[in-house]
């Protein structure tokens, strides 16, 4: 199985908390609840699920990059998002990133789930997504 | 291992979606959020949170078979609730659902968390379930 | 890979309920959303998510020695949280838990997600937490 390795692209922002970017262990890679920030911890896109989404996607595909594994890995994906306004005003936005998931999957996707919850530890991101992939074919 | 395979019983409403109803990698299989829906995207049991679920256990039951799976596989299963009229009533009806878990596991449970959500993807809804199965003995 | 095997250290509690305290099939070990419940299904420190959390981490402890684990295979954990007092107290408390994390885990984390939910199936518990343990090295 090989023991369980950090992945962990140098995010200065992760060196002092209690969870990993990313672990992988044997070919499974799992990925934590990404929020749409950059290095800084600067939200991207505040009030923009789009632009958050974008740039959460930029980050998987760099963990993936450092677990050795690809997008046609990704075998499950969790969406989490907060009411931005109210429900039919989220659902809208949130339809809007499909296009970001034509992009990074082309039409091989994975198992999702999305999910509206209470709220998320980042206190102004609208939405993180969590990933487990399979390595290996 | 063998590559990530798309896991769609022919679901019409699947198509243009941006995410798979199940996918297999391996001996993993991976099935997204499911909601009491038939065929056409029409809710079953609209209030029902008893016949939603039966008709999500049939649904996972056609993706497990799709993917060359069993009950006995089912690993891990979340149930999303959402609150129907307050927490005590939701509480007391998605007890009620335990009968359909027995009809389906016998005494062979998966390890299982149920949560009340602030919402779902599809509006009406009151329940979604997701699940991973593992292949084999 | 072996069959599914039920992973119960005698928690009468469970005897009846439609799902495992966790599984292990194969290298894997699934954990469900696991309370802050003693074993007569009292809630241990009412109100306090640091005791909650320490008394989770028992059990769950307990869990991975009944399935063979050691905490360094754990790859994933999920807590669910919900609102105590208003987001701004939830989370100052949440981060009081961190200690917990890094007793058990030293360094050697896991991917890890924190959300804020509606609700638990527990009425007056403040958390649950639910993990994945990948086997061997």
């Amino acid at each position: 199985m090989g023991t369980k390795v950090r992945i962990d692209p140098g995010w200065p922002r992760f060196r002092r908390r209690t969870w990993a970017p990313a672990v992988r262990k044997g070919n499974m890679v799992f990925i934590s609840g990404t929020a749409g920030t950059d290095e800084e911890g600067n939200l991207v896109g505040p009030g923009d699920v789009v632009a958050q989404t974008a740039q959460i996607y930029k980050k998987i595909g760099q963990l993936l990059a450092a677990a050795g594994a690809t997008w046609d890995d990704v075998v499950w994906t969790t969406d989490y998002l907060v009411i931005d306004g109210d429900y039919q005003k989220t659902m809208d936005n949130y339809k809007r990133t499909a296009d970001i998931r034509r992009q990074y999957f082309g039409t091989n996707f994975p198992a999702s789930t999305a999910i509206i919850v209470e709220g998320l530890v980042s206190p102004d991101c609208l939405i993180e997504i969590e990933a487990i992939a399979v390595l290996g074919d």
